[in-house]
């Protein structure tokens, strides 16, 4: 029998979550995986959680020596979130040897070669299941499952705020500042939603799953990163009548050997395995060149699910002898693509008179953009025309939506979403 | 740089594609996962596959002692198919010190206590994620990502053939016989189909999937075993009036501590995960005690979805130096439900004439089977009546059902399948 000692820096909800988990699975883990769990220390200076989970305050302090310092603990999992002190904490761990176990996607997305050179120090390995789609086994598939593959695609529905919203909007017709309080309200949104509805905490993950996918370091800076918060109901309700869902979509793509990564609203067809994906669950698409599709779907939060993800690190930490590594430094900069294509969901309200259609037509021709489908709807002397727009570079469609927004006729170009 | 020698045993299908797989990505592996891998040897007597695959001639033999007797192989991935001599090359294999990957389900399904004891014996590891849902990593999952969960249910389509021809019979209104010969014409099924459509090759794989998922052997005898041979296009049809989706499941549950195990055609709400598994895809859903639900979606079979399985094993086993062990002996008789329940769906004919749905519907009362909704529509003379069945126990159903074909109005009991 194995015997491995944690720490647990922090007992908030995953930390509390997982604290559980490891409790009552301890029996179950050792019969099942040969490992003896023991909890040795845990970082929290509110006591009031300490006391509510009944843990054993002589191994409840606030001093990261305690941790670092005690050479039974093979195993530190952190749950501050934010950047310091974890950064500071998991590189002191690692240095002393220890592996690391992280939900803490924004501090893993912007410090991993940092962690990376201090694992590589001491001789522990990172461990990050649980940094994208909680309880969903996404980063062993791609280290432990994919290595007979060179990927093409990954495409996810990685956050499950926005997911919540956008599906509550569909299904009930409602509009986005309605859903986004009641979200607030039923705490499936924080106060400030930025962090979600802005596409950073997607952008974070897919910063992580993007580099795992293609090998080469897909830094933030490199994503491009649209939220959720300009969406209208009558725009979905136009993509129903196409056949479409609109989703927030995390996708990461080597086309030619260059990366492509972007967080973005957008509508696939209802036949796509991740228009089924409602609520606050979440799914990640990922295309090999031999495996083909696969997807995984699952709870993307919440303190057992997540706590379930840091847990099985926590068993496959202890259970590695040698750690994988991650060599990936930072990638030269013609490794991304400084364009991509789409089609395109156009919404614009223009003046309800004779000769504005070939106008706007006319400065999506100049920019050889071209219409698949219009349709026009007039009210009160004016019109909304809905473009649906074949395949094209961002680059061109954005030159002449430019031109679009500056005729006279067109009072305003209201949403432009693209189409998967 | 780590060097490990592996032995393919076969070059069919799967066979060719595991080696068109590590020849291909022989590099990418070596620079992500820091393996070297050499083919050193491989058995095959059809030499029009060794010279089709470019294969050098000197490393292939038909003699199993050229593996066992290399020091240098580490890993022996077999694609015999079958039970003899797959399971006593690999014996041989795992007593010699290697590791032992296999996509062969139905031998591993019966001899896996066999493969374990000569894996202890020799230190080898066993692998066979390719066995079950191809390229798909549910084994990993099981093994890797869920050991902070109880696993409360399993349920999958895990077999492509019957449910590419499912799906064929509800998209176009098909019968059951006459997609079987597309399919077969297609190449998607056996001369003799009897593996797939008669549900073996389900529960050779639900055998493997619940063991792993209760930590307790599953053998093939204490798994309810039903094919779709008898379902007809009229309950599929039907089903749908209903809202729900007809699927071959292979269903695992841990209920109170005993398990129940059963392949059976079902019919599912259109808002099942699984419901959206179309054609030749496959799928597994897991219900864990704290991760709640999660789904992998994938190819389930194919040369190169196995291969990547296969090459994913050879990889994940040459990385270890601790293999992962299954102490799983013959599980206690008490361990398995003797009986299990269900909604049902009952289709029957009958006379059309006064008092005949008051004596069917007595006879399910008598058993205590209550009846949610009835349809019926007469047609010269008969009518065909469908019962939906509110949940009830199997044995109850199927008493109930036993009397009712007795009664003399009652010309047939046509189907009898369970919503899940």
């Amino acid at each position: 029998m194995k015997k491995v000692g944690v720490a647990l820096l922090g007992l908030g909800t995953v930390g509390g979550g997982t604290y559980r988990i490891l409790r009552d699975m301890h029996d179950d883990i050792m019969a099942t995986d040969g490992i003896d769990i023991e909890i040795r220390h845990i970082l929290e200076k509110d006591t009031a959680k300490v006391e509510a989970l009944g843990v054993d305050p002589d191994i409840v302090s606030t001093d990261i020596n305690n941790v670092v310092n005690d050479p039974e603990i093979k195993v530190v999992a952190e749950f501050f979130g934010g950047i310091e002190p974890a950064r500071s904490f998991l590189i002191a761990a690692l240095k002393a040897g220890k592996s690391i176990v992280t939900a803490n996607k924004e501090m893993f997305s912007k410090c991993w070669s940092d962690l990376e050179a201090a694992a590589r120090e001491g001789g522990g390995g990172l461990y990050f299941e649980a940094s994208c789609v909680g309880g969903v086994p996404v980063i062993r598939a791609l280290t432990s499952s994919m290595q007979g593959n060179r990927i093409n695609s990954i495409m996810g529905i990685v956050n499950g705020t926005t997911n919540f919203i956008l599906t509550k909007m569909a299904d009930e017709g409602l509009e986005y500042a309605d859903v986004l309080k009641e979200a607030q309200r039923l705490g499936y949104a924080e106060a400030n939603p930025s962090a979600d509805v802005d596409g950073f905490d997607s952008m974070y993950k897919l910063s992580i799953l993007s580099t795992l996918c293609f090998h080469k370091k897909v830094p933030l800076d490199k994503i491009y990163r649209e939220g959720i918060s300009k969406i209208s109901k009558v725009d979905i309700e136009y993509g129903k009548r196409f056949g479409y869902t609109l989703k927030l979509l995390a996708i990461g793509k080597c086309v030619d050997g260059k990366i492509e990564a972007r967080v973005h609203p957008a509508f696939i067809l209802e036949n796509n395995p991740l228009a089924s994906v409602k609520g606050s669950f979440n799914a990640v698409l990922i295309n090999g060149n031999n495996v083909g599709d696969i997807m995984l779907y699952g709870r993307g939060a919440g303190d057992l699910p997540t706590g379930s993800a840091i847990v099985s690190d926590i068993v496959y930490a202890a259970a590695q002898t040698e750690h994988m590594r991650f060599p990936y430094g930072e990638a030269e900069a013609d490794a991304f693509a400084d364009d991509f294509t789409s089609e395109y969901y156009v919404r614009m309200t223009v003046e309800d008179k004779a000769g504005v259609l070939a106008k706007v037509a006319t400065a999506f021709g100049k920019y050889g953009v071209s219409i698949n489908s219009v349709q026009q709807q007039a009210d009160e002397g004016k019109a909304s025309i809905i473009f649906m727009i074949h395949r094209t570079a961002e680059s061109k469609i954005n030159k002449a939506i430019a031109e679009i927004k500056s005729l006279n006729e067109v009072i305003s170009v209201d949403s432009l979403i693209r189409v998967m």
